[in-house]
């Protein structure tokens, strides 16, 4: 007999896909002539229409963000910390959409579905998507649901971008964004950090210039890679020194190169093996674009200040002391930023060891400003 | 006609090879028949054999620390901005010598020398080499120079490794060690950033499991991946930010893989390029392995105060506000157990935005603390 599900838990869920046969005009200058969205739903949709609030997922993530898909699933969805009854995205007031974005691999369009103009999947042929488009398509996803307006947009890290481009682009969508561990735009840094990913990939002999799902193959070794590179820019050193030390995986050293010495290593490589199995190396490649390329500031001279001039919404921000991917400090530019175009601004800085990881882990005082703000948001 | 070397240069040097036919036993436990070690020396050594400095090379270092190899040579050796006359290693005052380490690619014995057992590139098989390792042929290297003890030892980051490790290994042979932008041992994130590098190489087609030589090819893009990430950790993010910002390399964006479109990017695959072309992989995996492995207190219950209980030299150490691949903190925790075990030490922190290059740099108040340092050493 299945184990029931946690009583602060949404329970079963079921992904629907929304079709579009609107042509979508990309800001790469290409259009999509028409393209899936698969979503999930939690809570009700009142009456008022007035209770929606849209999940945005950052560079892995997807449209399950809570619940189970079938009664002996054990591993919930990506944010079910965040979102249930009870949860700071209170599924007893808030209906809740989460979806997966175009050039997803979890089942939008993207680079491994089928282009109609060809008959074979799109691969190295997926328009480069960037936080603009994403949110131009999430618009029309909330039209068909007929959420004329967001009680609140929320994202984590790239979720938090798009949180952020919704008061720009549909200032009249949007009463509440929470962006958290987020950044105005990426650093030098973070850049490098997405070019090694990119260019593991694409060294890979098995990418064949992203058209691996014709060749029958893929690019494992890069994206395991990839993945590598990334996962140390989601811990803290000391979120690392503290789960892994410089414990040794067995008790003598081996003194060579293909041994794991040490248990960092071997998480590490645990990481990148698993996620090399489950994720399509072209989405990854358009994940990091969308995050380089995400700079609103630069269509207003560079003044972030000026970038939110027409904002309507609220904004709550949250970081977190030992992300050093994207510091408190960045949070802080955008909070400094719609102070200067007065609006109504929140900001909380969470001591936490985790890193940026931590956005995604039930931290008691993350959790507890985080309802704290979302049980003001009238609906 | 060539244009004269600065003022303040050692000028023309000439590498020279040691050939060292007594076995050396190594710390994985096998050894080494006989080795070579090439090294260049500035300066002379004095009568009383009492002023000569050790210099030890970190990562990708050889025994080219200063001067020029011919007269058309505009590229002095790796540390020409703290060595010479007038400089912080005072080569009127100092004998310096600096040499390649064992498992190097610039001319000592390492995986591209032929091994006299099997008349072959040793390749993948040349023995997994540790700081101690290094130490022990640098004393034979002393004894064959005949200095019997050093005025100084010197090193940044894998060099200060070698630096401390003498005062351990041969206490009474060592005046002074300076250790700079140096740590006691690799955190988790030190030894995950390695494993990414070592990854890289090993997941290369061109690797042939490290016998590449013997296939006619090299690793080329595993290694250009390799220094790519290992050159973000060597910056400060705000170095990164000044030297690139995210200026675009052209002034459209291209909105695909292929294109450079951030100045970093381009810089990043140029270093990493240039890297693959000069340095073979098989040192690359047994320099980061030596890094990892090295962690002095581990036979001293982790106390790193009992193990420098024998030390008799005085030390210094110094290090780099925005260093965070080896920061401020990992030299005070060296600072910190010098005290408790009752040594002299001297402590400097740099101000400085270049991150973990900043050891390589000639930045005013780390050459004036250094050469202070320098000038007080009685020789």
């Amino acid at each position: 007999m299945p184990i029931p599900f946690p009583d602060d838990s949404v329970g079963l869920v079921r992904p629907r896909t929304q079709v579009f046969e609107e042509p979508l005009a990309l800001a790469c200058g290409r259009s999509l002539s028409g393209y899936e969205l698969i979503y999930e739903t939690y809570g009700e949709l009142n009456a008022a229409r007035s209770n929606a609030v849209l999940i945005c997922h950052a560079l892995s993530g997807n449209h399950h963000a809570a619940g189970y898909h079938d009664e002996n699933d054990r591993k919930p969805g990506w944010w079910d910390s965040c979102i249930g009854p009870g949860k700071p995205i209170d599924t007893r007031k808030f209906f809740v959409v989460a979806l997966n974005n175009l050039g997803g691999c979890n089942g939008s369009t993207g680079p491994t579905s089928v282009n109609p103009a060809t008959g074979t999947p799109y691969g190295a042929d997926f328009p480069v998507v960037t936080v603009e488009d994403w949110v131009n398509s999430q618009a029309r996803l909330a039209d068909v649901l007929g959420i004329a307006q967001w009680a609140a947009v929320i994202g984590g890290s790239l979720g938090g971008m798009q949180a952020l481009q919704w008061t720009i682009s549909y200032p009249e969508r949007v009463r509440h964004c929470i962006a958290i561990a987020s950044a105005p735009k990426l650093s030098a840094q973070n850049i490098a950090f997405n070019e090694v990913a990119r260019q593991a990939i694409l060294s890979d002999p098995e990418f064949h210039g992203g058209d691996f799902q014709a060749q029958g193959v893929i690019p494992k070794r890069g994206l395991m890679l990839a993945r590598m590179v990334g996962h140390i820019t989601y811990l803290s050193d000391d979120s690392m020194g503290e789960k892994f030390g410089r414990e040794l995986k067995t008790d003598k050293l081996n003194y060579d190169f293909h041994s794991v010495e040490f248990q960092v290593e071997s998480y590490l490589r645990y990481q990148g093996e698993e996620f090399s199995g489950r994720f399509d190396a072209n989405t990854y490649l358009l994940m990091t674009k969308a995050l380089d390329y995400f700079d609103p500031a630069q269509a207003h001279d560079g003044d972030l200040a000026k970038t939110f001039a027409n904002a309507q919404a609220r904004f709550c921000l949250m970081s977190f002391t030992t992300d050093w991917r994207f510091s408190p400090a960045r949070s802080q530019e955008i909070v400094e930023a719609l102070i200067s175009a007065k609006k109504s601004v929140s900001y909380l800085e969470i001591d936490a060891p985790q890193g940026h990881d931590a956005f995604l882990i039930p931290i008691p005082r993350y959790l507890r400003g985080f309802a704290g703000y979302m049980n003001r948001i009238e609906v």
